[in-house]
């Protein structure tokens, strides 16, 4: 089964469009617990757990295991979630993107070392830095087209031929991409306009929806503008709100309810 | 010393502007090694002293390692350098790009664990995904501007306002990221045109062009378009043509041969 019909799959039988963002920080982890690679893998294994029930995808942010010197961590938190919960989407988020030779083994690092289902890709270095990811069959290419961040805006919104630069990129994911494997895009909950203006580009298109939680994306506003034609659509992440949501003995039930509680949030609006 | 010294005085001390860049295909190399993460170590470090004598710089792409699960190889490789070779520049070919928080991590994979005076960088995300790059203090920021593979111009050369997005990043960089630390730029040998518009915008600052060797990329016109107000300039990648010049017993000393031809080819333009 490829990256779009498991998801459509993880969305109908989850009921969820929450994704679970895996962005472990030991300075924000329960004092309890180590704060030592193992320590890391043992609290991102119990979110998962705690949360699965409630989400279509799960997305470990790969750079904050590399600054832990935590892959082998990281291969075995993929395989925990490959194994006990294989209807949920597994992204690597690494916003990867080179020349060609290169990207062949990023896609590498992805798809066959983490077994990720789908990888975050940047498009500044252009098609052919994206064909290596394509190339994997069933495997989900999702494109950076405009990012959660304050600063977003300095390359992205820039006007190319009358559109701003992240349209352009949404027609290109349409119009190109999308013929050569399994693409979705990346649009901040941070600008619900531009994420309806996105989802007019694109039809159908699976978004990646980073931005609510921590980063303060409005909800409803992110749903209104940004789910399909079926209500679905969106893998609309949140990590630190999830994550963090205690730091006590009872982090785990509290990354439930958080869960839950937003799950039923995104819910109540399509 | 920061990175722009530290680079000023590789130039002048070593005479060269070769870049080597330290991208370890198992199928590649020499026929007698192992193909294991340890024998990619052996080949990189063989290669590293075979030719320390003719580079300004050395840089390892990350990928190559990612892909095998050989970090625990890269950090001994990066640390092999630094005190084996304490000129030569370390550049950590990684271009990552991500929002703030995430971006620190990077900068800690970068600067922290693998001990790099650099490393490569996405623009796409905006000035705030570089600052927390620039922070750290005499580290080199070096980013991408115009890559030198065939499908660059895809988004690179949309026109924005008048002038192409790889034009725009150039000033980009001399106005607003220069400020807040050291910064450098990626632009291809294999478009030297776009080359000389980069360093007519920037001035001195250094230039990391990767593209010659294996890519195609014309050395005389790459320094006739590249060079600063002081004939050097710029760091001058060669991965493949140096790494793979042969596959036998002698392939160090072929590696040295090929590093020291293209220095004095360089050189001779200069």
């Amino acid at each position: 089964m490829g990256f779009h019909d498991k998801l459509n799959e993880a969305w109908t039988t989850s009921g969820s469009m929450l994704c679970v963002g895996l962005d472990p920080d030991p300075a924000k982890m329960p004092a309890a617990m180590a704060t030592d690679p193992e320590g890391v893998l043992e609290f991102c294994l119990g979110i998962v757990d705690a949360t699965a029930h409630a989400v279509c995808a799960f997305k470990p942010q790969i750079a904050y295991f590399a600054a832990l010197g935590a892959e082998d961590q990281l291969e075995r938190l993929c395989a925990h979630v490959r194994d006990r919960h294989p209807r949920a989407v597994l992204i690597l988020d690494a916003k990867r993107g080179d020349i060609g030779p290169t990207a062949e083994r990023y896609a590498e690092e992805a798809f066959v070392r983490y077994g990720a289902d789908a990888v975050t890709v940047n498009p500044y270095l252009g098609t052919d830095s994206l064909e290596p990811f394509l190339a994997h069959r069933g495997k989900g290419v999702i494109v950076l087209c405009r990012t959660s961040n304050p600063g977003s805006g300095d390359l992205q919104s820039l006007t190319v031929d009358g559109e701003p630069l992240y349209e352009r990129v949404a027609r290109m994911a349409r119009d190109r991409w999308s013929a050569l494997g399994e693409v979705a895009l990346v649009v901040g909950a941070t600008y619900p306009t531009e994420l309806a203006k996105v989802r007019a580009i694109v039809g159908d298109m699976p978004l990646l929806v980073p931005g609510i939680g921590a980063q303060g994306g409005d909800v409803d506003a992110t749903v209104s503008a940004g789910r399909d034609s079926r209500g679905f659509g969106m893998m609309i992440n949140s990590s630190r709100a999830i994550l963090y949501a205690s730091n006590g003995a009872d982090w785990a039930a509290a990354a439930r309810e958080a869960a839950e509680t937003t799950r039923d949030q995104i819910r109540s609006v399509a």
